[in-house]
């Protein structure tokens, strides 16, 4: 036989070898993740025992003990909490009504956003205007004045992706009382930001400018958006009742819980996988983001128990107070660049726990290139979305090092029917779909460990 | 310029121009499913007003008079029913107890599967023998004798595809009777076809050998599958009684529900799309297959709607009794060979109404390359998944005709938690999952009949 052609079926044979090597190791994983997986369990406890943990709440700090207890059980090398310093908000009392002049007034079901200051406290009373965007409210202009604003835009259907139609949406509740403060608002009611038409207000934060009065802000659910509305349209005049007692208090001492597993042949490249472990302070924080959480914690316990040693540093960060200030990303970074600390790769969870469909890779072609070299491997495993996009907030501090940002990408059709929401529960977690999430996601950090997670020029 | 460049510059424009144009249309099959969607309010019609609908039952032929009147009002250009024979099985009560010497019984959560023999009046009182299959079963030899059989095989979690773990259990369920019935049993209790460990009984057909005696058959929910074979390995002699009044009365006459939209160019060649209007006896038949027949009768008004002529036929069809008996599905077939009719492609929507995934195809490469000349459009909208598979049981019988046939998959995870069960409620099928069913199957449709569902030689 011609050297060449040996020389090419010897590589042939050798691609071929690497492809069902690669696939037993992750096949390994689903088997475990599916048939013995202990996210759904974790997520339960997280949810039923500890609930909602908005950062600085008590149930934050319950969370980030058992965090930290659990990675231990798991057999972390090492377990630690990374101090930080993390807003205080506390939600009060929310009440707002339709006033009718010569009858019972009508309860509006809403939800005060994080963040946003309370009412004085025998409420306010004002009429009501309705607007879809900025730019209508600035046409207002002074009949916008001693008014509550009413954002009234609703997510876009025809978006495939949810998260394009929140994207599409979520300045209303994140600058809308700026923006109406500016005008001269007395204060802003937000139509929820969900596709479902529903009697659940979904709260998030919203942020004042620097230059703005800060004005009381709460989201109204859906179904009451549209009565709220068509009310209006019978009587532009109508009042109504906004009686908010939220407050700020100061700042709390909180952590990051971080756990890691050396790497075998390059520890001092660290691939990084988490999520959050605050939630807003309704629900119970499952899809957003327990689900996350578990199943970044479901890495390591499947590194562990699977016995994959791996090649480079597999670190698991529970970031602290992603919804309302970013802090525990922020102090993550920092403390990471100061210790002159390389990591290679950024995964997070944080779309919830659905049936996974792939990953979002930030950083254009050569990024996604890294992940593409594993395509055979993700599409057998039913992950076929390999697209450029947004990794997450908690690694997004990691961009300017200009390193691989991935985000999880689960099915998006149901994460903004409960996105912080009162149904964001244990019960609206399949824990199939969890379950394979924790699998894919481990599947990639093992692949990235194994084969490297920077772009090698061919 | 050079002809052959000016001619490689025109065909790359004129096969990424008609990219585009399939795109946009796509595009507006999809928007209008999205934002003006009716499938999901015909859905609540069917699940709250008719509710479950066995072949045979007034329900059932209710469902048929429903489909009937909208695809008349969707502006089909004919409607018509189509007579066909099917049985009619009645579930009676059902009770099944573990019995204790000394103390209460246990009652145990079960469902009759459908087809079952009653048993005596008085009910049958037994020890139970558990197995895990059939070959345990012969194994077992005498001890069998007298014996209610509980075949207790769970479905395999590590499946990702949740249908082939179901292929790999139901014949348990299907022939567990049968076989049971040959070693001499009385009875037999089957573990409910579902991942999840709830007490929620899932029923579904089971067919006697003719060579057998009948014996008494009914699924047992999983938690009490649990419960029992706990109790048996802490007493093996343990007994209990199992009481059914099912019976199966005269054959009935009903209809497949069948429209038509002319194909402009080529009317002969027609192009099925389909579900199945009967469900079992429980529950609301959502999932299994309320969401097929709602989807099937949205592909006729998108295309009515978006005046979408299509070059070829489009008939939608609903199946009458694919559940027990097929007489439907049989009886379409027939007819339509019998009348020389050509049809070129059947699409069957039967996995429940989850987020879409793909299409499994029928017959190999050939028909597999059909639908690869639209992988880019498709895979546009979020549809990765082209591969070999079974279509469907309702469009089996045009096999023999070896045309196209294609299975519209949908995510599998969720599937079974609800199949055959009490649970298959409307409340469980979300609103987006259905409405990109319809129209990832619309998509499909005006593919087929704009670009043709035969294999070309190129």
């Amino acid at each position: 036989m011609k050297n060449w052609i040996f020389g090419i079926l010897l590589f042939s044979f050798g691609f071929v070898h690497a492809q069902i090597e690669k696939n037993e190791v992750v096949q390994k994983i689903y088997d475990e993740a599916l048939a013995k997986g202990q996210c759904y369990e974790d997520l339960r406890y997280l949810c039923k025992k500890i609930g909602h943990r908005l950062s600085g709440s008590p149930s934050a700090q319950k969370a980030v003990h058992w965090g930290h207890e659990r990675l231990k059980i798991m057999g972390a090398d090492t377990v630690w909490l990374q101090e930080v310093m993390v807003p205080h908000w506390v939600r009060g009392t929310e009440v707002c009504k339709i006033l009718y002049p010569n009858q019972k007034s009508f309860d509006l079901k809403i939800s005060t956003l994080g963040g946003s200051v309370a009412t004085p406290a025998n409420g306010i009373k004002a009429s009501v205007i309705e607007v879809k965007n900025f730019e209508e409210l600035k046409a207002l202009g002074d009949k916008v004045k001693g008014k509550i604003v009413f954002f009234n835009r609703p997510m876009d259907p025809k978006k495939i992706d949810t998260f394009s139609a929140y994207g599409g949406c979520v300045d209303q509740r994140s600058s809308g009382a700026s923006e109406a403060s500016r005008m001269g608002a007395v204060a802003v009611v937000v139509r929820s930001m969900t596709l479902r038409t529903d009697n659940h207000p979904h709260t998030g934060g919203t942020w004042y400018a620097n230059d703005v009065t800060p004005i009381p802000a709460a989201a109204i659910s859906t179904l009451h958006a549209n009565k709220l509305s068509s009310e209006l349209f019978k009587n532009p005049n109508l009042q109504i009742e906004l009686k908010l007692t939220c407050r700020t208090e100061s700042d709390v001492l909180s952590h990051n819980v971080i756990a890691e597993i050396k790497g075998s042949e390059k520890p001092e490249e660290i691939i990084l996988v988490g999520g959050h472990l605050d939630s807003w302070d309704i629900g119970e924080g499952a899809h957003d983001d327990g689900a996350g959480c578990v199943q970044a914690m479901e890495v390591l316990r499947l590194f562990k128990v699977l016995n994959l040693r791996p090649k480079r540093t597999i670190r698991v960060v529970l970031f602290m107070n992603e919804e309302n200030g970013m802090k525990g990303a922020l102090k993550y970074e920092e403390e990471a660049s100061a210790k002159k600390e390389k990591h290679v790769a950024c995964i997070e969870s944080d779309r919830g726990g659905f049936t996974p469909r792939g990953f979002k890779v930030e950083g254009g072609f050569r990024n996604e290139e890294i992940l593409r070299q594993h395509e055979k491997t993700l599409s057998h495993f039913d992950l076929h979305k390999i697209t450029e996009g947004g990794g997450g907030v908690d690694i997004s501090p990691f961009r300017k090092h200009n390193i691989l940002l991935i985000g999880y990408e689960p099915d998006s059709q149901r994460y903004f029917d409960f996105h912080h929401a009162e149904t964001d529960v244990f019960e609206n977690v399949n824990q199939r779909e969890l379950e394979l999430g924790a699998a894919a996601i481990t599947s990639l950090v093992w692949l990235l460990s194994e084969y490297g997670a920077q772009y090698q020029l061919k």
